[in-house]
């Protein structure tokens, strides 16, 4: 399934005992059409607050109501929506796994750059009030582009083997017009609050607080203290997961949708 | 002031006792600077769930605080941001009042007419799941042209003497681009629920239970019955109040943000 959702009122994503998170929602709704308890997957595990467009999930079942996957996407949606929505289900071929099969991960983060706030895009972008040098938090992305351990903008792992090396293929600052900026990064995968310290940081550099020929030394240094502030969740939504072997499955919905670049979220 | 605001969280624009208005938060805020008991009268008392961009509201204060009118609309928006933001501050010329002054008010409707929801836009527009005939309904505005009787698309007024004649100056019908289409009307001034009826009626034309055709007659009926449903309040937005003697000091504001056409609410 292609879901996405309005992270306000959610906990973040995995499943977890006594609160409201997307996950826990979601199985509450599939187990009520398919009548077993089910587990499911993610691309991306989003934290709290964080917004999806393009998050995919599998789960396994041999129920027959599956069949009929536009009966099943009705009733999750009716179920689910508008917080959480939908937006494509299939059936997915042989061995694929949500997390395992996904090789690419976007995030896309909106920063509003205007003297007052707005109650309209207060829910999905960062405020900020300070006019920001869109230059220098470009310059400032070069840095970023390729294979590093990202350990200076990470959340350090509860095991202290895991990896914090990741590959950034893609990471640009727009200028979406109505006086919002735009960061798009994709990666191979990211670890916990990456793209938060990441924006964070830049924004300083657009502030003037640090400069866009300081990310390199960050970066190599592996120290969370010498990245930003982390920027608040509320800006960030992960925008688009890559699935290039099975493209033909899960990527038949997406040119739909697709001319939705710069105002959803 | 011009403020702007996100109708969910109240119970309309009008204070009331007891429950959380618009028209009560701000006089609230406005109260702490000027410090002392202030009368707030507005431009278009908009309903529970309504939203506006450009709603205008007038309060009578010899404060000195409010020679620095920055100040003013900063330690507003301090309090009352995100849900309501003050966009413009200024001392009014003599003999301005938010109401009676005003020649003219804008509304505008979004519908997002997508098979599926969106947690994005769910909040601002009414999601209508069929596809609708936007010629009919292009062609359903021309009857409300000119000065009618809008009984038929008004909620009674508690006083039977009080007139339910309107100027609509304009209406019409637009397709915003990522499958939302958007009602725009001004009118001298509107009745209770006009917006509303009207919006509901024209997508029954849209979704052909009733023709473009209908509509001449049920204005002519004078009777709320022949209307059609009230669309509901989330997807409406008081967007631009028009002072014309007064254009010099209130309208200054307004090219800033007039680029932003067809996104934000």
């Amino acid at each position: 399934m292609v879901v996405a959702y309005h992270g306000a009122k959610f906990r973040g994503f995995a499943a977890q005992p006594g609160v409201r998170t997307v996950a826990g929602d979601i199985a509450k709704a599939v187990e009520r059409v398919v009548r077993h308890r089910i587990e499911i997957t993610c691309a991306g595990r989003t934290d709290a607050g964080v917004h999806a467009w393009g998050q995919v999930i599998h789960f396994d079942t041999e129920a027959a109501a599956v069949a009929d996957l536009e009966s099943l996407q009705r009733s999750c949606n009716k179920m689910l929506g508008p917080e959480i929505v939908v937006r494509y289900a299939d059936v997915a071929p042989d061995g694929f796994d949500a997390r395992r099969s996904a090789t690419g991960r976007t995030y896309r983060y909106t920063i509003l750059n205007t003297p007052t706030p707005d109650p309209f895009r207060a829910r999905t972008s960062w405020h900020i009030e300070a006019p920001l040098d869109l230059s220098a938090m470009r310059l400032a992305c070069d840095p970023l582009y390729g294979e590093h351990d990202f350990s200076s903008f990470c959340r350090k792992p509860p095991s202290a083997e895991a990896s914090l090396v990741r590959v950034v293929r893609n990471a640009a600052w727009s200028d979406i017009g109505h006086r919002a900026v735009r960061f798009e990064i994709t990666a191979s995968s990211f670890c916990q609050q990456m793209v938060r310290a990441v924006v964070g940081t830049m924004v300083d550099v657009g502030l003037g607080r640090k400069r866009a020929g300081d990310i390199a030394a960050i970066l190599r240094a592996g120290d969370r203290s010498r990245a930003g502030q982390l920027a608040p969740p509320h800006g960030l939504c992960l925008w688009d997961v890559n699935y290039p072997d099975f493209s033909s499955t899960l990527c038949g919905f997406a040119p739909v949708w697709r001319p939705r670049t710069d105002q959803e979220v």
